[in-house]
């Protein structure tokens, strides 16, 4: 099969027309699950997915598909994407990158007027990052039945607001009839987070799968009190306890060659300079791609933050809130992949992602693979978020090849 | 002179009625200074004061002042009171019982129908808490010269609305000839916000001066990068700096006998699970009787913050952004406040506040002593905070009767 190439300007210039909608100052996107932003980013893909000619639906959970119709009937299609919500004060590539050039593959597919016997169909998954609606990959995670859509409904963000009636609100509350169920191949684009492809000095990654990651909530009531009059040996601090905890899910990870450990949030009331915290809550994250390692550090941070708490005289609650089993995809896509990428002469490297996707989710409704895209200095989920448009450019290129062959 | 006693049923019920005003759903008020809440406190004083034939008058901080006249022209009045205004979920006595005893003692002075050489003026500062605005002591520090009227009107709350928009909106910007300038003497009765005299079996405090109160604001810039693919060894993570300073505040803080360190606020950016923040921001607050003491305390803890972000590839910085040097208040009041005290039979302890009240302010103004309530458990700032009112009515007693004596 003759091998196509992507229309790069034409992806640069989506890129550039979807990263003003939510843009920050420093050039990166806020644009959080459900929110205005949102709406219009979706907006503007259902926009595109129509010019393009695609059948558009949009399921229950807000997951926007748009379809390049098969010649066989009845055949299950081959889904390609990720999604468009960021973290605040996120990167413009991240699920954005996955999303428009799975639309570019499938355009340029059709100019071309290659005859494909399954469905493609192009997939923007609703908030993946977990940054306002807590956990991640909601959207995809009920089409996969991890989650029943009712308890997603039910998630609230900080201010209390429902994720169905913030869906409902920008009206993308569809069809459960629309949801994907089985896929022929799933295969997801997306840029790498992290060093590696960058220290191998390689565009390419073929991802094998996706680590263990549990989410903890630590949370340590103490007494609020005056920061003058109560002296130190009567105070129940939970700030210090916290210090001390955080410090521990450092040296804990550090103990295990690969793993990673993160406080990435804390909060601390009423969070005023003169008063000594009556709470503080903060979570932990910790990954590795062995699941029994994630084990070992939830269970040595938990004893360790209960003596600290016993120490401090405070009492602290630690609750696991979310985990990710490790997942392994599909030999059978990453055959395909490599035999792309050989042909057309790009170099990759094997590797496990350290970061959970909608992939992980889509494992279980058929065969899965991801690509990664090369980033600049390790950086993402922030506004300096970037990668060579020639990284880009090759992984939508193997993306755009691959889903001929496997939609064939 | 015959003494006087107060109607402890009328204190109480309008302590009663003023704690509605914000109140919490565990019994505490929130009645930020500037608030609709401080407003429709500030109405109801100001139709109590009224009703009590005081003559009201509003400067441009906000200060509220009610003047029941004296019989000789020309005398600098004796002046009572403290503040309106909570910390967030604060507890319902605090300032408040200082402005409400002011205003019984001299209810019931006028209801004696005692004539006084001196007027005493019944005073309610503006926004003392600095839980809105920062610093705190506003009000009192634009009339004693510690700060400029504009400096004060551009403080700006988390949200960024002004002081000076803020007290506009809620009616209460008077004119600067209504300040206090000099006063024959300034009594602040409040509740200690510690747990000495509990501890002594006392009710009342004769306060000789506040200690000295410095506050710093840490700013730790870090990377902010995504918590899974990010190695722990390239990780350039604000959080685990803070909290390693966190942990230094009280280490250094135990080396002085009597100090206190107290880390209350803190901030991260974006906060969210699955990302290494990109900054970390939060607050230190030393107190000590001896300034040098504070001085050193600073010192040691800038020292170590700056090793600690060196050590973690970092950028921090340490500021001062206030700082309250130790006061001494006046032997010529707490004379007169010993003599109520034996006179009448009540024990007291005489002490030093480690709070600081607008007594700090109202000492460059005129002779100032503060009278101190025993609290509960130490408790104060927080909605459990509450008095025995055996000592809450023996103390404005004191208050009623040395005004009279002082202001003859």
């Amino acid at each position: 099969m003759k091998k196509l190439c992507i229309d790069s300007e034409r992806l640069r210039s989506s890129m550039a027309a979807m990263s003003l909608i939510g843009q920050t100052q420093r050039g990166g996107v806020s644009r959080l699950a459900l929110t205005n932003e949102d709406r219009e980013a979706r907006d503007l893909l259902v926009e595109w997915m129509k010019k393009a000619r695609l059948k558009v639906r949009v399921d229950d959970s807000g997951n926007i598909y748009g379809r390049l119709p098969g010649t066989e009937q009845g055949l299950p299609p081959v889904v390609i994407g990720s999604h468009l919500d960021s973290v605040f004060n996120g990167g413009k590539y991240d699920g954005t990158l996955g999303v428009l050039a799975a639309l570019e593959a499938v355009k340029r597919i059709g100019e071309a007027g290659v005859k494909l016997r399954h469905p493609v169909d192009v997939v923007s998954f609703t908030s993946e990052e977990g940054a306002r609606f807590s956990p991640a990959m909601l959207g995809s995670g009920v089409i996969s039945g991890s989650f029943t859509k009712s308890w997603v409904y039910d998630r609230r963000d900080p201010e209390g607001l429902r994720f169905g009636d913030e869906l409902r609100r920008i009206g993308y509350a569809g069809e459960a009839v629309n949801r994907l169920k089985s896929v022929a191949a799933f295969i997801e684009l997306h840029i790498e987070q992290g060093p590696q492809l960058e220290e191998a000095n390689t565009h390419l990654g073929i991802v094998d799968g996706i680590v263990c990651n549990a989410w903890l909530e630590v949370k340590i009531e103490g007494q609020a009190d005056h920061a003058g009059p109560t002296p130190m040996r009567t105070r129940r601090d939970p700030m210090v306890a916290s210090a001390r905890m955080i410090e521990a899910v450092r040296s804990i990870t550090l103990r295990y060659e690969g793993a990673v450990g993160t406080v990435g949030r804390i909060n601390a009331s009423p969070n005023i300079p003169n008063v000594i915290p009556g709470n503080v809550q903060f979570t932990v994250d910790f990954r590795d791609a062995a699941e029994e390692v994630v084990d070992r550090a939830v269970q040595q941070f938990t004893t360790r933050a209960t003596g600290i708490a016993r120490e401090e005289d405070v009492d602290a609650s630690v609750s696991e809130i979310w985990r990710m089993r490790p997942t392994r995809f599909s030999s059978r896509i990453s055959a395909a992949l490599e035999e792309v990428c050989h042909s057309m002469g790009y170099p990759y490297l094997r590797m496990i992602s350290a970061a959970g996707h909608d992939s992980r989710h889509m494992a279980s409704l058929g065969d899965t693979m991801m690509i990664f895209v090369q980033t600049q200095d390790g950086k993402s989920h922030c506004e300096e978020e970037t990668a060579p448009w020639e990284a880009i450019e090759q992984a939508t290129n193997v993306l755009l090849n691959s889903v001929m062959k496997l939609a064939r």
